[in-house]
């Protein structure tokens, strides 16, 4: 048995009951019912999620960015060189790149894990986590990314980084992600999982012109041709996925074994999330999305798991920007349950009240 | 010569050579480029505030929460009571209701400033500001709200109380405001300033029916009646506005001629600014918008200035809660060019590198 179906098996279904609680008393609280929008339903699911109302406040808070490099580089799906994931884990180390100045912002610890990447890597220190599973996955334009056993191996080391992330004291994981060339295997990933057409989630990635993106999406419906009927998840990932992305999946299903939320990010994390709940079902109730990436996977993604995105910015950067933007949003909304007062504690007259 | 007048001719029009290096200096941090979405569009507008490029990061952050009572309330256009409006106010200086709890997510004082509350106020402490120009304006719906001393005398606060904040220490200042029945002087503000018509930017503020709301922008319409072609945005003021109103455009007056960044909230707030810029052009510059009100004025407030807002929340509560939800994003803009390092210096890749 693998890490990751142990995982699964420990995976709790989330508690309407306290949602429904947390429903009830925002009734109650002091502001017009249903004037804080979405900050509210964000507050009924960490509820379920802890099986309690009002929920603990979700800190501390960990963004894991899992990096891997894609084979499918090679077909020209984009205008980056493959070195660039390795100067990026560079970059997440020396605290350099976007996710490391959002994280400073919202009071994020980062974690970087090298599960794919093709250059070894020559930094260090402690944010560093060597998972390397393989050196890039194959060419999926090709041939299948990885073998079955390739996607369990790099599914259990995101399961044992949501695992050693709360066991040393996170409460809210946040996805990451970087790996060139890794819209193309989310953009197969979610259409496999989904159902829709290749053309329909296929993007722009970190922005390629039209040519590049024709290019892209053929090679999205060829790998997708090679796929038999009746796939497993596991046999899908192998055909077009990353190690990132599973690894990814690993760590949605070891945060939902925990029962800690995970926020997901952009198109990589929903296609990793995409892939946690066909593994593991139960995990779905676990998920809050961070923002609508300007990527159309992304949507996609967050409608088939029924995820209405906290926040809008148009960002398409990965890394984990977007999701970890999210975390003030997603704190308020327990802070709201736990610290607000009621209409009665306060001595405020209430609309509906009969003695006003 | 009025306090406001004085701080008015002191704001200075924004920098737009410094949003042009920050535009260029985004080109070069170790993103793909634009890939931030609206994070360097607001990153573009702190530096066009600071006259520099990177601006500082935008803190410490004041929320000031004007309240003021409005005789409108005797038209039926609430179902709240008048005295819900004092009662929250001894909320905020207990620290019960939400702005409370969300300044203290995000690290940001909260003072309240009593302009123009019906009843006389039985708490204190230091974040209460008893600066009352009126006890409640005169109904709009069958006589001006103020005269136009009362406006210039909240127009006048609202700069005391920004020059104050800022000489305390205060680098971002959040609008917030409370008083039952001030979404109607809201929207017949907005309609004036921005020539729609009363039904489009007439909400159901904290909630009110079909019968109520007609009611409502019946009663917006006949005020406008009222107004004199060629009214100065003071007269305007007098005839359908409220002292928290008031006072806050002097807020967004007083902000700006300290040159710090004025977060603009919901309806209430929209509406103030649109006056403040009515009252002082270059204003305009300073404001970023916190968020999407689900109040149509605001919506037509924000387009009427050029904002986009930051979050889209279904936020309809006032307080200052959208703003001060966006304030993680306005900081995090202003750290993403002050802490992000570029291609060359990170040894990153560039995707349009000739040595890539």
């Amino acid at each position: 048995m693998t890490r990751c179906s142990e995982a699964c098996a420990a995976v709790q279904p989330v508690d309407a009951g306290a949602a429904a609680a947390a429903a009830e008393l925002q009734e109650r609280l002091t502001k017009p019912r249903g004037s804080l929008g979405r900050v509210e339903s964000v507050g009924e699911r960490l509820c379920s999620i802890a099986g309690t109302c009002p929920p603990p406040v979700p800190e501390p808070v960990v963004v894991a960015v899992f990096a891997g490099d894609h084979g499918v580089v090679d077909a020209g799906v984009t205008p980056w060189p493959q070195d660039v994931t390795a100067q990026m884990v560079a970059n997440f180390c020396a605290g350099g790149a976007a996710i490391n100045v959002i994280a400073r912002q919202v009071g994020a610890d980062v974690v970087v894990v090298d599960v794919g990447v093709a250059a070894s890597i020559d930094v260090g220190g402690p944010m560093l986590l060597r998972r390397n599973v393989r050196r890039a996955t194959r060419n999926l334009a090709v041939e299948a990314a990885m073998t079955p056993a390739e996607v369990d191996a790099a599914l259990d080391v995101g399961v044992e980084v949501a695992a050693g992330s709360v066991r040393r004291g996170a409460r809210l994981l946040v996805t990451g992600d970087m790996g060139i060339g890794n819209t193309t295997s989310s953009a197969a990933l979610i259409a496999a999982l989904t159902g829709r057409p290749p053309a329909e989630v296929t993007g722009r990635g970190t922005g390629i012109d039209d040519e590049m993106l024709a290019r892209k999406t053929r090679v999205v419906e060829e790998a997708l041709a090679r796929l038999r009927p009746g796939a497993s998840p596991v046999q899908v990932a192998a055909e077009v996925g990353g190690l990132e992305i599973a690894a990814l999946a690993g760590y949605v299903i070891g945060g939902a074994a925990a029962r800690v939320p995970v926020v997901v990010d952009g198109v990589i994390a929903g296609a990793a999330a995409l892939l946690a709940v066909a593994v593991c079902p139960d995990a779905a109730g676990y998920l809050l999305a961070g923002h609508r990436s300007s990527e159309p996977g992304a949507s996609a993604a967050l409608a088939h798991l029924g995820l209405e995105p906290i926040l809008d910015l148009q960002l398409r950067l990965g890394e984990g920007t977007g999701a970890a933007l999210a975390v003030p949003v997603i704190q308020t909304a327990a802070r709201i349950l736990r610290e607000m007062a009621t209409f009665d504690s306060a001595g405020v007259t209430d609309k509906g009240d009969p003695r006003s």
